[in-house]
């Protein structure tokens, strides 16, 4: 029987001793600076991107190495969703206070300081991913992993869902603009995680395919879910402040469905998602109930 | 004898045409959000940052189709200097209404879409490095141009100089200080250009040591010229706020030094730049006038 809080546990440990290690310390002229961008970083998180961006890995691959390999990797995932984080926190953006039961950046740094620790946390992604001196997977894999995260963060990925989000506060959208904003905003992210660990792994044809099929279901369960805990979930349990989308007048799946076919909806998810690993052994056993996990958040 | 003015327009003709080329057209889902990256892209500028970086490939390389094969280094390199002009003029930093004579993208679009404007922008770069179906040099130097570029445009470098630039507004600080700040906020991304032209011209060590030597006298320079600029220029001469510097009570060559000692010590950096490349051809005429032109701007 796998003990899923056992390797989260251990998963989440691996992860920050990768964080600790591979981002830059608080020294020298910058070290100011630097103190905000790990202030976010370390405040806490799941890190469900970078322990999905390994699981695929293993999944794919039998190697022992395979999670040192994709460490970097897995922390320049993490880099990008702090500073997507930090920057969505903005006053200007979702103006909140708190974040993992803390203030947000701006709220402890200053408005100028945050928005330049988001702007260092998605460089240093890059920095990480292409650096020769840190533990990767061959050259060419890494230029691919750097497509693969630049398309996923960007403009017609999570910063493009962003900007979509915000301009349909307090509109009428439709289910299928709900679907694009959720795909991009946060699908992106977490498909290109398990792409990530995969192209490390070596994957053939036939798993990237697998793997990206579970990557889109496990996304859109993760997006239902966020959604139902803004509402059903106090501010003290999320670590930020609940409520906020409808106060927003944000288009959620609740607001289209009501609550109980939202969860029924996140339960279809999580069913694609592991009837897309049906092709894999053991190894896919983290994947397979990392899915049921992201469900059991809330439901 | 070089005509500066005319390949000036050459180049920035050949900067501006791959730009239209590999920027993201405004269609589909995102349009909206991409406007506002193209407005800022395409409002003007000089584009000095690519034509250095071309000028430095073709100074190492006497291959017909390295302008061709830079170009999307260079167009990289012009998508993070918008960005970070973007981000700058934010109201939560130098609060500047004025880009180029023309609305600042915040002013323009609002200012949470400038801020993504800015992050779309930022993470396009490294798409543009990164893309298998573009131009570029062989892989293993792909990945240097995104190590060199990830360096200097972050945390170490024109990030973390603009944070020290905010953080030393209406402090005292030492003329040591303020070269730490112009070496990060601009020479950083100057001599990155140069430094990513010579890598994919295949420069040998020794030209790489001179051009960066360039480079570093070269973004020294600039800055020099661009703090008296802002004392000796109109507004509408700089097509942004003039006199700001000053008003917000910042550290400068002009305020250290006064006005004709800074003009004095501009000329020489121009002077240690065309000296660093003496053992170059007749191919660095570019960058050679280059220097020179940078020094023209005002003095």
């Amino acid at each position: 029987m796998f003990d899923i809080q056992q390797y989260l546990r251990e998963q989440r440990l691996l992860v920050e001793n990768g964080l600790q290690r591979y981002m830059m310390p608080e020294q020298g002229d910058f070290s100011a600076h630097i103190e905000s961008m790990r202030y976010s970083l370390f405040v806490g998180g799941k890190r469900i991107r970078p322990i999905l961006c390994l699981a695929a890995g293993r999944t794919v691959c039998a190697a022992p190495e395979i999670e040192e390999k994709l460490l970097p990797a897995a922390c320049a995932l993490e880099c990008i969703h702090t500073y997507s984080l930090i920057h969505d926190d903005l006053p200007a953006m979702d103006n909140d206070d708190l974040r993992r039961g803390q203030p947000t950046c701006h709220k402890k740094f200053g408005e100028a300081e945050a928005i330049l620790a988001g702007d260092g946390l998605l460089t240093y992604a890059f920095a990480l991913l292409s650096n020769p001196d840190l533990p990767g997977p061959e050259t060419a894999t890494r230029l691919q992993l750097i497509t693969v995260l630049a398309h996923a963060a960007g403009s017609q990925g999570m910063v493009g869902g962003q900007y979509l989000d915000i301009a349909s506060e307090k509109k009428t959208i439709s289910f299928d603009q709900l679907k694009t904003i959720h795909r991009s905003k946060t699908g992106a992210l977490i498909t290109a995680a398990i792409h990530m660990g995969a192209l490390a792994g070596q994957a053939d044809q036939g798993q990237l395919e697998a793997l990206t099929r579970y990557g889109d279901a496990v996304g859109l369960a993760f997006q239902i879910v966020d959604d139902l805990l803004d509402v059903t979930a106090s501010t003290e349990q999320l670590g930020k402040t609940a409520g906020t989308d409808a106060q927003q007048g944000k288009a959620t799946y609740p607001a289209f469905f009501g609550e109980e076919k939202t969860r029924a909806l996140a339960k279809e998810a999580v069913a694609s998602a592991q009837k897309a690993l049906a092709s894999f052994d053991e190894r896919a056993e983290p994947l397979r109930v990392l899915a049921q996990y992201i469900y059991q958040r809330t439901c």
